[in-house]
């Protein structure tokens, strides 16, 4: 893949997270695709780690996926392993016996059971990895591990991104400090309704794996899952999250724990930062776009034309444009075949109003709309009228950087 | 909207069409957006002319597709009246207001009752038409009617696109010629699960409305219904199906006629070549794609995976770079939500078998398929030996072209 400039909604500055106590990694080049670039990394996580994942939705996801939703049972975790360069995803009996041997090898590097090690891979689909790249690799890698920089492992998960993804929160509990780091790959096949790209997530926080799991689903639905890029849902998309548990606090074993309120808004901060990181990365974006649908008869079905709205390409290509264009919007609305009355939508560009009751709205101002639209950060409001709905869904313009990106094979 | 360049995949000539007894049309420029353009079609129909149609199923659909829906009632038509340049979707009571006035107009031009009169509008979408403009201009036009050429409706109800679409059959029935001709307009905003774009089809067979609606409806599904261009679905589709019933033969009162079978084969054919002019003239479109599936365990869940592929910017985006990139295709399946076993998948593009049961095919060659993916015209088949549902989806890809006519506003 070559290289493409940096996206202009990159961050300025990247955060320096924190060491979290219980869990060591280190990076190395396996040469899985190209030669003297960074394509693996592996985690080490000590005894009585917890662990929670969303994957993918796809009928067709990969061996890397269907190995973690196996080892997720046991919910104990030692290790994890990336690589970048080949997601082995539609190989088949092969592709699977590879992870399960690279698993198994990343097992012994860290001196653990096979089934405490999860997988992450991501790149080209269809072509078998070759697992015996990983021989003496990660051996060497075990040698190396340390908790810091976290911005290593982050930039060795990267493949058409432009910029590490990186996000961490410190709260108290009980007194204690308690640390959440992230991170985050992923700019192209993004869309919601599945777990969505490359994300893990540590904390030091003592929690059981039920309870992690059940943060996770829920916070991932308002962050990973309420974005898109380009509408299309990777078979390879895996976020996890670990749990190593040695802040010094008592562990959070039921939901009904009031922490796990508290541990859980901060998760989901982390979670939420890291997403619109990605859709920050979409690929070719010039403007980051949120699109709130609210007066839906039930967040459902708000959802639903949030994500028609943000998946339209008439309405991304639109705002690549700078044009208010709710026409397209109205379209989109229509499209995503949920209640809507005509007569009483109204839609608003930040805080523009440019339709009202199924017209254009009186005192419309062009000038200030169009002055609106040249911000990189866009706010677009759609107002049913029916209910009490509502929902956002995150997403970029649609514009020749995406098609340069994806389709540019023969330049 | 610029001028663009003509498609690439334009025909190089276009049919001549007949006359058909008792259809005469005039077209004229009424200026609704731009001066010295064709902008309004009419038609008249003789007395005994029956009509169909098939209507946009999104829920804020234009003021003229709900004329349309209550006319259809009736079963009868005396006129049609086409404008371009404004769509009057979303634009409130005021908008059926001016469709009723604009169908008042016609009516009093052409002789007959306003609830014979159908109406179809293309263009922007949100601001309220001025029927004002129609005023003397239908008049003027109705003493102008005449039954030949039909490439002059065609060119009149033209937005986007860069060439005008015809086409027609003549068949023999009971030992009499009986022909259908066809029009349609259409290159962006275009996607199955609704009507899709305009267009208008025409025959002198005598058929009950009833009949005619039935079998508009079931060929309007594997033609324009199987088209994508760009997932978005316009607030105004409409196809429209007139009888003018003057061929001398018995009328086909019901479906149970051998002959209703034998009249629909050709307007499908009708109906078939109009949907893929469109495809071929969508937006940017430099390739046409056949998307097949094969093996599914409904012909419903054969669509949905088709339409899933053919709606994939990565896949499009891979297909605008004459890469046979059939991972993106497994992603697209997979995104589907479908049945489907990743270890019995095989995809072919042409006769070329990239993938069998799940792994790249043994024998895949690479220059071969190369080769076969610089066609203009693109062949992509997905097995997946599941169950007997198959369907087709015709789309185009996607390029530079269709961000810079959707999205280039700038420039």
């Amino acid at each position: 893949m070559a290289a493409h400039p940096v996206s202009p909604l990159a961050p300025k500055s990247y955060p320096e997270l924190p060491a979290i106590s219980g869990v060591r990694f280190a990076t190395a080049e396996a040469g899985i695709k190209y030669k003297n670039r960074t394509d693996v990394l592996l985690m080490a996580f000590d005894e009585g780690t917890t662990v929670a994942g969303v994957l993918t939705r796809s009928k067709c996801s990969s061996a890397a996926v269907e190995l973690c939703r196996e080892n997720l049972v046991g919910g104990v975790a030692r290790g994890l392993v990336v690589n970048s360069g080949n997601s082995n995803a539609f190989t088949g009996m092969k592709g699977r016996e590879s992870v399960r041997y690279i698993t198994r090898v990343a097992a012994e590097a860290l001196g653990c059971a096979p089934s405490e090690v999860f997988i992450a891979q991501t790149g080209v689909i269809g072509e078998l990895i070759d697992a015996s790249k990983f021989d003496g690799v990660l051996d060497e890698t075990a040698t190396r591990m340390n908790t810091l920089p976290w911005i290593e492992p982050a930039k060795a998960i990267m493949t058409t991104d432009t910029f590490p993804k990186l996000s961490g929160a410190v709260l108290e509990i009980d007194g204690v400090e308690v640390r959440i780091n992230g991170i985050a790959k992923g700019s192209g096949m993004i869309a919601p309704d599945m777990a969505t790209m490359l994300s893990f997530v540590v904390t030091d926080m003592p929690i059981a794996a039920p309870v992690l799991q059940a943060l996770l689903a829920r916070h991932n639905q308002t962050s990973f899952n309420s974005i898109t890029v380009d509408s299309d849902t990777s078979t390879s998309d895996t976020l996890l999250a670990f749990a190593t548990g040695q802040a010094r606090v008592e562990p959070i074993q039921s939901l009904e724990d009031p922490r796990a309120e508290i541990f859980g808004q901060a998760l989901s901060d982390v979670l939420f930062e890291l997403a619109i990181h990605v859709v920050r990365d979409g690929e070719g974006a010039t403007k980051q776009v949120s699109v709130h649908v609210e007066g839906a008869t039930s967040d459902e079905s708000a959802f639903r034309i949030a994500k028609a709205i943000a998946d339209s390409p008439l309405v991304k290509t639109a705002i690549a444009g700078e044009d208010a264009n709710w026409g397209r919007v109205v379209m989109a609305v229509g499209k995503a075949g949920e209640p809507a009355d005509r007569d009483r939508l109204s839609i608003r560009f930040g805080d523009l109003t440019v339709a009202r009751n199924g017209e254009r709205a009186a005192g419309y101002d062009e000038a200030a709309t169009s002055a609106y639209m040249k911000g990189e950060e866009l706010e677009l409001t759609v107002s049913l009228g029916l209910g009490e709905g509502k929902a956002t869904v995150y997403t970029c313009d649609l514009t020749h950087g995406y098609i340069t990106i994806n389709g540019d094979y023969r330049s």
